[in-house]
């Protein structure tokens, strides 16, 4: 029993000291949830206008992609994590031979953030995922002709939907990326779903319910995110079970998203990984008994995991920078959509927008999917961010 | 409808300037919520160590008693609050008049902030509330000696418990203050209660449902409060409408805190008022719909109201410095208490611990006021702060 087993060390805790490399929104919500607990925090980022950089004891200014500056930066501190995978591993695994420790394992961050590692590490561990092939370059595409329909992931770089793309048939292939990629296999989708699962350095897991994104049909583009999923019990479990037996064989602690999709024959298939909080658990905050940013603090402080159940059903929609409007943000509507019953908003403190930048999020909470679905949608044309 | 007026003012929402005039753990908290909304945060608070310094935009260290230090703090701020009553009135009256937003307003601080003049108030639009006398010093005690059993409670200065006594009789008027106080006759008390209510710019009224506190019979201490209290709806009902029909009557927009007493006969008297966000209601950052911090924030930035319903039944504990220990802090039984279904700890990040200090408070969700009472006393003997 783990809570015997915290009875009987008798524990008396102290102020630790918590490092986040990257200063995003999602380092800010960490940081809102982080001022609950017996903990100073440090973030490291380029830029100190980032949303986290007022809500940390330390901010220092520096470059994650830099060796000294992530050295220096945590050489100090109890334990580090992450809010983004574009970081200096090298200088990870140089603080965790030191001592330090880092949620998630260097290795593991190493791993996924090269798509081409995340493809291999899937298919050794028998993960069910797209089947892949490597091309390292345009040319190289043209010996796979039979492979499309297909999707090329850049290895390196792509971000937040940059460095992907599909090419249906040889007349594309003049899209293709001109650099080391994953050339996967189109799934036939029926639904895309995330699961955020956190793992402590004790191996034991929770499971935060399945989510579903809901994709505007004209546009093809994300429209917003509703949990509980609309799939049949044995389908979450075998979702539950495909995304909790990939993140147990990371062998490292931290929060890990794992995206899947689900095809018309009801096959799972894992997608991606992030081995941190993520843009589809940030429902979690209201609609859950524990959001995942608590989650998070719980396995870098060492305290237990917390229950992952739903308080309510829930809807999210993204606030997204405004096509044809670029700098300072001002926000359309935002006091129409905190009238709505039910309706969170988070905005995120970013100074500029741009066409196409997350600004925000609003979760909608309600009794029933038709009415959180509803709210969300309509929040999405009211809301808008424009300069 | 205020809906929508909204609609017809065609809001574009800029980064408002917000001050808050003290930087404690209501400070804290305030901040912590503020992160969801476009403001950028001041902070006035001569402690750089205090619980908000490091989770503002801007951290000012200055006396929020002196009237230079408070008009140097505001007059670039479009709006300003405060978590403590003991601030500089005369400088935030300057700052309203040269247009700064201030809520709650100065007048109505300055009423509150003395208790002698509270209780004027109260008697002068017949809000019902025990029965006082005023006295300047111990000397003119004797003259009212028929008066007793009281309470005596300083006009200025007392906070947190400080400054109130209990007069039993005669032989007990040596412990009396030397200084101008209100003596109030004493109430038989069956429950004490605490309402909190905001009202925005346009004399609308949010009331989140009452909170009981409960005593514990052998210390006669708070042991913790519940939500929602055990009264009849009849009884809850008159509370309600005795507290807003008060809080109206202040005239300025903000979040006050009513306490009152329900006496054996079930007679409703309102004991004073926090013109603030406060200690009885902490738990509503979980256990209802809209927080009072979020309620406060959509007050000072002009946003819509938001449901103040519960979504569970809370228990609340205050995590207080044990007696006998001075010093960094350190907590006990953290891991234990969070191990606890429904538990949501919540630790100030105060450095320094000393007896009787707040230091932070748990909130206990669950289905029944029997569960969350029993996790709430089980709580408070399984997590100490020491040094």
């Amino acid at each position: 029993m783990a809570f015997i087993d915290y009875l009987h060390r008798a524990i008396l805790i102290l102020m630790q000291k918590a490092g986040i490399l990257g200063g995003g929104q999602l380092g800010r919500m960490l940081l809102q949830q982080a001022a609950n607990y017996p903990v100073e925090t440090y973030v490291l980022e380029n830029d100190p206008q980032c949303p986290s950089a007022h809500l940390c004891h330390h901010f220092v200014q520096g470059n994650i992609q830099d060796f000294d500056d992530v050295l220096r930066f945590g050489k100090t501190l109890d334990v580090i994590t992450i809010e983004i995978e574009t970081v200096n591993i090298d200088a990870l695994e140089e603080l965790e031979k030191g001592g330090v420790k880092i949620i998630p394992r260097p290795a593991v961050v190493r791993m996924i953030k090269n798509k081409i590692r995340q493809k291999a590490f899937y298919k050794e561990h028998h993960i069910p995922s797209p089947e892949f092939l490597v091309v390292n370059n345009r040319q190289e595409l043209q010996d796979h002709l039979s492979f499309l329909p297909a999707v090329q992931k850049l290895g390196e770089g792509g971000y937040d939907g940059r460095g992907v793309q599909v090419l249906q048939h040889a007349g594309e292939l003049d899209k293709g990326f001109e650099a080391p990629s994953v050339l996967e296999k189109m799934v036939d989708i029926k639904k895309e779903i995330a699961v955020i699962i956190g793992i402590n350095e004790q191996g034991e897991t929770a499971v935060f319910p399945p989510v579903e994104m809901v994709f505007d049909p004209e546009l093809n583009l994300l429209d917003y995110q509703i949990c509980p999923a609309n799939l049949s019990a044995s389908l979450l479990q075998k979702i539950e079970s495909v995304a909790s037996g990939l993140v147990k064989q990371f062998e490292s602690p931290g929060l890990f998203a794992v995206e899947l999709f689900v095809d018309q024959r009801d096959e799972v298939w894992v997608n991606e990984t992030a081995p941190r909080v993520h843009n589809s658990g940030h429902h979690t905050i209201e609609a859950n008994q524990t959001s995942q940013f608590d989650l998070l603090w719980r396995i870098l402080l060492g305290y237990p995991l917390g229950k992952t159940g739903l308080v309510s059903c829930s809807a999210m929609v993204n606030l997204i920078g405004q096509p044809g409007y670029s700098g300072a943000a001002r926000y359309s509507g935002l006091p129409e959509v905190m009238a709505m019953e039910g309706a969170y908003v988070h905005v995120y403190g970013k100074k500029q927008t741009k066409p196409g930048r997350k600004m925000g999020h609003v979760t909608f909470l309600g009794e029933s999917p038709e009415l959180v679905s509803g709210k969300a949608q309509a929040a999405k044309k009211m809301l808008q961010v424009i300069a």
